[in-house]
């Protein structure tokens, strides 16, 4: 076997074998083939695609390129295709852990516009991201849950295709974004996963069909790989919450486990914690799994284990105290300047009041990502305390006086970024109180 | 401009504006491209193919990411894809000289089973192949060709990404291979051009219907860039003349430059010149090019040219007459162990008598290439003293007594070569005269 007979193969859409996957994952491991070797393999799926068995092959493939990891109890966990503002898992960990889960949640640094939720928890002074099995399983005990980086053995497979991808334009390859997801997942043990597939203007699949699509091939995988999985696609074109950035949104994602998160992201983390709970028989539908979840944010338990995770992983007790008391002061970082914007005078023509009737998530992250927020290149370090506090949400009533985004930074704002974030909101001058609910549908 | 727009764009099988193929070369030449990303835009141009106007677009980016030599008078050159015993290039090259033409020939090194042109010259003792312009410039001057190799200078486009369609396999691709070859010849200089296009069983393309298809796409590009071009389709099933090697294809070269060298071998450079000659309007049917090549083989014109190239590049005047007194002794290296092989009882069952009806190029090649005559990567350095000479063509008559075949080799040959060698002829035992020209037909 060589990989030029593989490429050829599935340069002229041919069905590779087990063990010819098998191979490439291999090599690809240990430095046997060569990056453009890589790049051409990773093209040629791209264009002509996996069948289902090969996609299968895949994933078992990236698995047993490492280590499996188990442990006791329900293990669950959530996953999302990425979103900006998007801090689900933040209050979602803890609060399936007071339900009685286990969520070991391997999850990972952002590369597109936002820093991914590793990125966000290293603003907590103190909180590590890097454990060892044993704090895992440590971590587990104390809390219920963890949120870390997967140890350089869980799936070296996907590890060393991965970093090829946004460099090569195949991101958004259906089949390999199935492999690399769910080898993750399952090589960390998950029993019951539910994924957050996103669709929207600032989502990696801008239309619903197309993450259907992706749902359809997820659930089919799942299947064959025996991992219970339920899709739930959501809306992605306005930012989720009132806060994007790393250090804002542990601020707000505080907030919603002291039951006072804003409404579109307290639905997010109820729903689908409240699909999990269904699917793995602690909730009789999905009604009372919301309820459960929506209890645990209420009732100060999902807080207290989120408290007992941040200590499990590196805070000091005073300042995980502190923290979930909302003093965020020396705890996590601060920019250096808040600017607010006022809804500039075109938009409010006539009146001296409108309703919001469109918050643009994209533009907002690119904002943020130009300030520092987000990476250009893996290796590039993040400006963890800039960000975005919105001052409304759609649906919200304004006036021309008002304030409606608060830009934490510490580089100076060019007039292009701030025309930028002018243009990001819409506003009507009549009453708009068509806020749709985030959850489109969910494919199992 | 980034290149991960571009690979998208092709992924998705759209055309690529001028600019943005010149941005691909000139990031390719520059260094500022990822090894994925070239593997990855390879594939991705072999699956979905380039357009005439992308194909043209590639040839010039990779003519203007070097320098375009110019020479005076009449510039003509040949090309061949490549085949077993394939020393055109050694006796053509001279005699176009000797009718008066300027031959600056750059050509390659083998990659594939078999050694290329410059690695048979450098069988020669003393000659060189790296030449400066000015080398160059003198060696027309004098002898009215050369063969040389490309100076760094020359299409350093296509030199960074040519290594990697190997790896990628990437190689058979047309619009690369049109883009590659037409780009090296019009940036030597060329004016006119042949093309020997080899279809068969020891070709890259093994049908007429593909060389066929690869001609028609040069022809089509060599029109819209200028350049006179003709391609020849011709067989290659069987070696080319009686020698498979380095120094033993020079031996048979020199034979073939005094008037002597085997039917089918004179065939091939006659008809490629005669075309050349009647483009160029040196001739005025293919029948007249014919005779004046054959003319200048015959009557040492040829052979003067090949030993004023010889001194040229660096050959002592002494070695170069010896050489074309076919005095090899010291001037060619000789391998340490000469075997000949008779043909095997099982071929010649009842009759004492047969016919030789079929010699294997591939297998011969693959023999040779095993005992050390080519590469497995580019930096190999090659035995050149290793090679086989046929002691019969298709056609002749054998006996179970004769010796077939003579390899010379320095390392043991293990009883699996010696059964490939014994496979590789095949024996009528009724009398087979059916000795096909090699010439199939001519695209223009």
């Amino acid at each position: 076997m060589n990989i030029q007979q593989l490429l050829t193969k599935k340069r002229h859409a041919q069905e590779l074998y087990d063990q010819e996957i098998e191979y490439f994952v291999k090599s690809a491991c240990d430095g046997s083939l060569h990056a453009s070797q890589i790049g051409a393999m990773l093209m040629a799926i791209a264009i002509q695609g996996l069948t289902n068995a090969e996609t299968i092959a895949l994933t078992k493939a990236m698995i047993n390129s490492g280590k499996r990891l188990e442990w006791s109890g329900i293990v669950v966990d959530k996953h999302s295709t990425g979103g900006v503002g998007d801090k689900v898992s933040l209050p979602l960990a803890p609060a399936l852990a007071a339900c009685g889960l286990k969520v070991p949640m391997l999850s990972g640094r952002g590369l597109g516009l936002t820093g991914g939720t590793l990125d966000k928890l290293e603003s907590i002074r103190g909180f590590a991201v890097d454990l060892s099995s044993e704090q895992m399983n440590e971590c587990l005990s104390r809390a219920g849950c963890f949120i870390a980086s997967p140890t350089s053995d869980i799936c070296p497979g996907d590890k060393a295709t991965y970093s090829y991808r946004d460099v090569t334009a195949t991101v958004d390859c259906i089949n390999l974004i199935v492999a690399s997801i769910l080898s993750k997942k399952i090589a960390e043990g998950c029993k019951y996963l539910v994924l957050d597939l996103k669709a929207g203007k600032a989502a990696l699949y801008k239309t619903v069909a197309e993450a259907e699509e992706l749902a359809k091939h997820m659930v089919d995988a799942a299947k064959d790989l025996g991992l219970k999985m339920k899709c739930v696609i959501t809306s992605m074109d306005q930012p989720i919450g009132r806060t994007v950035g790393n250090a804002v949104e542990i601020e707000e994602s505080v907030a919603c486990l002291k039951g006072s998160g804003p409404a579109d992201l307290v639905e997010l983390v109820t729903h689908l914690g409240g699909e999990l709970l269904v699917m793995c028989g602690k909730a009789i539908s999905l009604e009372e799994g919301i309820n459960k979840i929506l209890n645990v944010l209420n009732n100060g338990e999902a807080l207290k284990r989120f408290k007992e995770m941040c200590i499990a992983q590196g805070v000091s007790a005073e300042d995980a105290l502190k923290l979930c008391n909302q003093q965020f002061d020396g705890i996590l970082p601060k920019a250096s300047f808040v600017t607010k914007f006022k809804v500039t005078k075109s938009v409010i023509v006539l009146n001296t009041l409108g309703w919001v009737k469109f918050i643009d998530a994209q533009a907002i992250a690119e904002v943020c990502w130009e300030l520092g927020s987000g990476r250009r290149k893996p290796t590039d370090k993040l400006d963890l305390s800039v960000g975005i506090k919105l001052l409304c949400s759609a649906g919200d009533q304004i006036s021309a006086e008002d304030c409606w985004l608060e830009l934490h930074h510490n580089l100076p704002v060019s007039d292009e970024l701030a025309r930028k974030l002018d243009k990001s909101i819409e506003v009507s001058p009549t009453k708009y109180c068509n806020v749709p609910s985030r959850i489109i549908k969910t494919v199992e």
